[in-house]
């Protein structure tokens, strides 16, 4: 453990496959947000699969269990938070499906290619940049706040990446719906899916998942919210069957 | 009653405050989407507000009933329909505080002047026109089908007539939400809140509630989802204020 482990890190269980997954509590830590897109997000067999904004490659890693798609890039600007996202894949074996990348949204058409990726993934930061008040060496402040790259950022390389008539899955908070909705469709994105999480049934909800097709035709179905704990504060069927199904 | 109610129309109870509304079952009958667009929109002292579409005029009638607004005028296209409105609000001797015009929402500018209303509200046709299959003459299709008004007619209309910072309110259907959210943000007037409806705890959306603020700032309130029915099949509680409140 001591050669993959640097300081402040931690070894945690991702409850499948045995996979274990590296994390620095003061950087950021993965939540259910991470756990319900790679439910949410539907890939089929051999499918070339990116996630923008990867993080600690949890989405990537949690994927390639999940699913039969063929491989799992996964693109982290800071180089310490790639870093230890690579070290992950190493420690679970997954090298020859999950590649971690250490580079910025704004250049993955260069890093990747264009029109090359049956489904892209993100769970961006949620917050907006307010202004230059971040400081950018501070990993907590950048998983959370629009420091790199913007919401239109990750929606505009999106449709660059993604091949015709395919997938992009978006987890984000529903304050920003009508700003998601209005890039997805500038960039032909055009929204097919969406799916509300409220934490209680009787909860605003906190979180957003909407899928868009690229060229796709207007229309969406908008599914019932799932609701994440029931009357005793514990996860609903629904929820737990996203964490082990 | 006779000289009040012409062939095939019938008088019904509004259950509020006495008052009654003419319907003709073989052309249209308003439904719960018109009751709850009128309890989802803010209406303020001595507001002025226009209902666009406004079928039998339930929409303005209700709202007079339910708020401090100055007046509510009433746009609908159809002649013989929009005769049956003011039968209703003569019936009721409403004649100081809702007006009801014949004609074309396109013209509605013209008709009421521009930045002339506090408050817009709109239960529009949901269904697109399907390539001129629609008969003309047939009112039912007309208030289901966009014959005579499209979304974007709708949207663009709110916009001109509405004065800044002044609120949209539209029902609909969630599997047009995006190109509501995307013709909405077209012509300035922000998502500023949303309600989804679902008939029972465990089904899909089968309405959404938006309100739009001309020139409003992004960001937006995601209520939590509506429920109509309870597990015994009545109205919720919530509904129920609704109806009455």
């Amino acid at each position: 453990m001591t050669d993959i482990l640097r300081e402040g890190e931690r070894l945690d269980d991702l409850q499948r496959d045995g996979l274990m997954l590296i994390q620095r509590p003061d950087w950021f830590c993965f939540g259910i947000d991470a756990v319900l897109l790679s439910a949410f997000a539907e890939v089929r067999e051999n499918d070339e699969c990116i996630d923008l904004c990867t993080g600690n490659g949890v989405i990537p890693i949690l994927m390639q269990a999940r699913t039969e798609g063929k491989f799992f890039k996964g693109l982290e600007i800071q180089e310490d938070v790639a870093d230890l996202a690579k070290r992950s894949v190493a420690y679970n074996h997954l090298e020859d499906r999950v590649d971690i990348t250490c580079g910025d949204v704004k250049n993955a058409v260069q890093i990747y290619g264009a029109r090359c990726a049956d489904v892209i993934t993100c769970n961006p930061p949620y917050l907006s940049e307010e202004g230059g008040l971040i400081n950018p060496t501070d990993q907590k402040a950048i998983a959370r706040h629009e420091v790199y790259c913007s919401l239109e950022d990750v929606i505009e390389t999106a449709s660059k990446l993604i091949r015709p008539g395919k997938r992009f899955y978006l987890v984000h908070r529903p304050f920003r719906l009508a700003e998601i909705i209005e890039k997805m469709h500038k960039y032909r994105l055009e929204p097919k899916r969406m799916r509300l999480v409220c934490p209680n049934a009787n909860s605003e909800p906190n979180l957003v998942y909407i899928c868009g097709i690229y060229d796709g035709k207007p229309g969406m179905t908008v599914e019932r919210p799932l609701i994440v704990y029931d009357e005793k504060g514990e996860y609903t069927e629904e929820v737990r069957v996203m964490y082990e199904g």
